[in-house]
C-alpha cells in the first residue's frame, strides 16, 4: 500500500563544519541546513560527504538534537545511521526515529568484507526489530566504491517482503546506471529509488525514480532541484548536461574538501574549509584553480551568508 | 633508545562470545583469555577476528573493565582501538592506556578510501596528542585486504620520527611477505614487527621480528608459541609447515565462524558458535567437515574447559 510518508525530491549529505578543535560546529550546520531547506533540498545529514563516519554516535545524537531544537523540520531530515557495530546503528536509528525524521539512510555494516546476503539481512532485520517502530523508514544506502559492501537486489526483495512498511527506498551510489535501472525496473510497491548523485537524475526521473541524494547539492541545490521538478520540460536535457559539466569538473578534486572550499569562498567564511582527519583540506593552488573555474562559469550561491554569532 | 615495555611473542585476537541476545559474554571471554594466557599467548582483544568492529565503544570499555577486574594482567592485553571516528579512537585508546594495557593495536580510520598519508598521519597524530600519555604504545595495524586503507613505509617513518616512544610496532596483515620484509629491513629503533598470522612466523623471527598476532592462535596457541620460542631449533621448518597445513585448511571456511565452531566443539559449549551480524555461523555440514578433519589430524585443545556459571 502506498505510504505517503515516504520521501521524494533532492536531498544532500550536508557537509560538516568543524571548529578549530575539530569538534562539530552545530551553529554553522544549522545555518547551512536552513539555507539548503530554503532551496527546497532536504538534508541527509551524516552521509558519506558529511564526514559522518569520522564522528561518534554521541556527537551525532547531540547534533540531531541541536538541529531539531533550532527549528529544522525533522520531516526534511534523512540522517545516515548505518555503522559497523550493530549496537551503534540501533542506538542512532532509535534516536532518529524518536525525533520523527523522514527516514534513516542506512549503510550496511562495512568493516567485514565478503559477507553474505544472509548476514546483511540479519543485520538490517536486527536493527529494525530492535528499533521496533513502524515510524522507522529505512532507505538502504548502496555505495560499494566506498563501503565495499553492497546491497543486492535479492537482499532488498527479502527485506521488503519481511518489512514492507519499513523498507522505504534506496540511495544507489554504485555509479552504475545498470544497477539503478534494475532497481527502478523492479517496481516494488512504493519503493523510492534515489540516484546517488544528480549525474543520473534525469534518467532516474524518466524511469519512475524518486529523485537524488547528491553531494553537489551542497553547493548547487537550486539547479538540481529545478531539474528534479521540471524533468519533463524541453530544457531538461540541457539542464542535465549543465549539471554534469559542473559535477565532472568537481571530480578532479577530492569531493568533500572541494565542497567545503566552495562554501568557504562563497560565504567568505574560511572556517568552512576545515576537515577532520583522515581527510585533508585542498591546497591553496587547488582552491585557486577551483574558484577561478567557478568564477569563469559565473557560478554563484545566492542567499548564502557569512556565519556570525 | 630501546624500550623494555614493548611487546614480543604471540598474541591472538580473541574470538568474542555472544549470549543469545547477541550481547558480549564477559564471563566466557574471561575464561577464554585465561586459557590463552596459560598457553603463553597474549590477548589482542578487539581485533578483526574478535568481531570488534561489530561492538560499540561502550561495549568494549565495559568488557575491558571486566577483564581487568577478573584478574587478566593488563600487560598481556593489546586491545584493538582504531575506529572510523577520531573521537571514538581517542576515547577507547585513552581507556586502554589508563588501564595499563601493553599497547593499542590501531587500525587507520577505514571508511574513507583513497585517503592520503598526510591525512592518516594527522589522524594518528591527533589520537596520540589527545591521549597525551607516554604510557601509550601504538602498534599500527596494516590489514589492507579488510580495511582497504593501508599504512605505508613513509607514513610509519614520519610517525616514528615525531613519536619515537609511542609508535612501538606494527601488525602486518597484508598477506604480502615482501611488505613484512620491508618493515623488518627498515630496522627502526626497537620497532616491533609482528607477522599478521603464523603463516610467516618463522621468516619473521629469522629476520628479527617480534612474533605474530594470529587468529589461529585462538585454537592452536601452544604450537604457535612453541615455534615462536624455538624458531632456531632444527625442527622449526617442519613445525612451520605443520602450522601452515592447519591454517591453509581453515581458510576453506570463513575464519571467525570456523574458529568459534572449533572452540564450541572442543569445549562442548555450543554457545561459542554464535556470531553477531553481518557474520553468519557455519552450516552444520561445514562444521562436520571441519571437525572430521581436525579429528583425523588428532587436533586437540588441552585444558580448554566447558564454561559453567
Amino acid at each position: 500500500m502506498p505510504d505517503s510518508l515516504r520521501c521524494s525530491g533532492v536531498f544532500t549529505p550536508v557537509i560538516m563544519p568543524f571548529k578549530s578543535d575539530l569538534s562539530a560546529d552545530a551553529d554553522r550546520l544549522v545555518q547551512q541546513c536552513q539555507w539548503l531547506l530554503a532551496q527546497k533540498v532536504g538534508v541527509a545529514v551524516f552521509g558519506t560527504n558529511s564526514e559522518a563516519n569520522s564522528l561518534s554516535v554521541d556527537e551525532k545524537i547531540e547534533l540531531l538534537d541541536q538541529l531539531v531544537d533550532a527549528g529544522i523540520d525533522p520531516s526534511r531530515l534523512m540522517p545516515g545511521t548505518g555503522l559497523c557495530a550493530l549496537t551503534d546503528t540501533v542506538r542512532l536509528t532509535q534516536h532518529v526515529t524518536r525525533l520523527g525524521c523522514a527516514g534513516a539512510l542506512m549503510l550496511p555494516p562495512f568493516y567485514y568484507k565478503g559477507v553474505s546476503d544472509e548476514g546483511l539481512y540479519r543485520s538490517y532485520a536486527e536493527v529494525i526489530e530492535r528499533v521496533g517502530s513502524d515510524r522507522l523508514k529505512v532507505y538502504l544506502y548502496h555505495i560499494p566504491p566506498i563501503s565495499q559492501v553492497g546491497i543486492s537486489i535479492s537482499l532488498i526483495e527479502r527485506l521488503i517482503k519481511t518489512y514492507p512498511d519499513i523498507i522505504a527506498g534506496i540511495k544507489d551510489s554504485s555509479g552504475d546506471w545498470n544497477n539503478t535501472k534494475l532497481l527502478l525496473d523492479a517496481k516494488w510497491d512504493d519503493f523510492r529509488v534515489f540516484a546517488g548523485s544528480e549525474g543520473f537524475l534525469l534518467q532516474t526521473m524518466q524511469q519512475g525514480g524518486a529523485g537524488c541524494i547528491s553531494a553537489t547539492a551542497n553547493i548547487n541545490p537550486a539547479a538540481i532541484y529545478d531539474l528534479y521538478l521540471n524533468w519533463q520540460s524541453p530544457a531538461a536535457d540541457a539542464d542535465q548536461k549543465a549539471l554534469l559539466t559542473l559535477r565532472d569538473y568537481l571530480q578532479k578534486f577530492p569531493m568533500i574538501p572541494a565542497l567545503k572550499a566552495i562554501v568557504a569562498h562563497y560565504s567568505s567564511d574560511p572556517e568552512w574549509s576545515r576537515v577532520r582527519p583522515p581527510l585533508v583540506e585542498l591546497e591553496n593552488k587547488q582552491c585557486e584553480e577551483l574558484i577561478a573555474y567557478l568564477t569563469a562559469m559565473r557560478f554563484s550561491m545566492p542567499g548564502l551568508q557569512r556565519h556570525t554569532r
